[in-house]
């Protein structure tokens, strides 16, 4: 018996020494040293190479080696009843969290305008205004830690869900008419989907009809929930004011793409939150324990929800 | 009986209007409209003008209009035994939370950097390290709050009373020991002290001896405890490697400054954290109501200590 561990754009080295640490009896395999695969009957696996399910007929259960697990459910090659699992770690959380408070208070609180003055010379307060109102789409893991990190700080937060689920001390809205108030609400709309047939091309003209004036988009989903001609768009007509993007439909985005040099628009090249080899380790020793005795994998999916 | 607000450098329309609304039957009377004062028994100051305290015979307790009363406590004509408030309310200290939060998450992810790839149209992720320890230098009301707010999203954080007080839940270090241990351990050392004869200057090249190379201050306290020409020494060493300053010795920071255009300072006109005025209105008050009661005013300062 052995795990597979396939992530083709990603450096494996340190994630497999800390495996080699956690579990030394295990058979780690990576797609470099692959020969044997019939006795396989674990994979976690990232933007794996089409064709390399069917080379794992011994699979018992599969993880996505992220939070995402779209690139699997996609795959036409995956067996119907395989249980898919997806390794959501608690500092993948806290790092989205932090990186998203940090965007929204120092948008609030102006810090670019102040580096501005500080280059002027200008001594000029910024007062802060009453706190924006947060609107977080999504309210799993990642959306739950961001949701408890804005309230730590005394900011407004509402949330919506599809289904309305969330936690329960969250202002939730849900359903289609929920999801336009809760945009139509917030002065940072902050996008934590995950991707699925219900959320490609959420973000799109119809939705931003019901934005502030001024608010922002702030895209940390998945590039394929926004339709990046409409914000083009609807940038001209103010709502919203501004995005800040940290996915896009094409990675890495074409050097020649309209998002580069957009003065309302602020990119980072898909990093807000990444998993962390030694976490990731952790939670891939402890999800092929559970497969090996019986259960499920950590983090399991909904194949009918798509996350 | 009659209540004196008096901030010659604040605008206090906002703050006196909401007294109104709140309390409408208190005679308040700003320093414009001060021609009766013996009969004003409580006063809310800011910088109030040398000899105002003289023309007050019928105090029973004053109050600083912000979180600090130091500007109160140097004054002679102020009565030994007369009780002197502060105002440090929530909004007050969440904000300075806040500022704090985006300040230390914002330098750690390196939103910087990510501006300077975006305008060279570079796709370059950039890896969040491990959590940077966050070192707290005061753990009154707004020191608290900061610990929470970087608890909430995992971030390590130390802290250091004079006396050892502080969240029973926090690492505390106390006396000149403590000091050294606290800046030590660092990667951002935050100043959040009130003005004191013991910390007056407590920011200099002894101190900056015992940070870590590369290490960011930040101070949010008073501009009196940073030894500037010591801080422009230190950064030469790389200790700290960065500083990030709201309040200076002189305010507004002369135009001939070297701050101003040091690459290792970041410069914000003392406005990370402001007194609200609807909430200093609340605040003003309730402190009346209790100084009426024959109560201390909210905030008690404690004037051997200082604050």
């Amino acid at each position: 018996m052995a795990v597979l561990i396939a992530a083709p754009d990603r450096d494996l080295s340190v994630l497999l020494a800390r495996i080699g640490e956690l579990a030394p009896e295990l058979d780690i395999r990576s797609l470099e040293q692959l020969s044997e695969t019939t006795d396989i009957d674990f994979a976690v696996v990232w933007k794996h190479p089409a064709g390399l399910l069917r080379q794992l007929p011994g699979l018992k259960a599969i993880s996505s080696l992220g939070a995402g697990a779209e690139h699997l459910l996609t795959d036409p090659e995956l067996p119907p009843d395989l249980p898919v699992g997806r390794l959501a770690g608690a500092r993948l959380a806290a790092d989205m969290a932090a990186w998203l408070v940090a965007r929204v208070i120092g948008h609030w609180r102006r810090f670019d305008q102040l580096r501005v003055q500080q280059n002027e010379r200008r001594w000029q307060p910024l007062t802060p205004q009453s706190p924006p109102v947060v609107g977080l789409l999504g309210l799993g893991v990642m959306g739950t830690r961001t949701f408890q990190a804005f309230r730590s700080l005394d900011i407004p937060v509402a949330g919506y869900s599809r289904t309305g689920r969330g936690p329960d001390d969250l202002d939730i809205h849900f359903g289609p008419d929920g999801l336009k108030t809760l945009v139509s609400r917030s002065d940072y709309l902050i996008c934590l989907l995950p991707l699925t047939q219900h959320t490609r091309g959420i973000l799109n003209a119809e939705l931003f009809k019901h934005m502030k004036t001024g608010s922002v988009l702030i895209n940390v989903g998945r590039g394929e929930q926004l339709v990046e001609p409409d914000l083009i768009d609807a940038l001209k007509t103010g709502r919203p004011g501004e995005a800040i993007l940290d996915v896009f439909s094409t990675e890495p985005l074409p050097a020649d793409h309209p998002f580069w040099n957009h003065p309302q628009i602020h990119i980072s090249p898909h990093c807000a939150s990444i998993t962390h080899p030694r976490e990731a380790a952790e939670l891939i020793v402890a999800s092929y324990r559970r497969v090996q005795a019986g259960k499920p994998p950590l983090g399991l999916v909904d194949r009918t929800r798509g996350y």
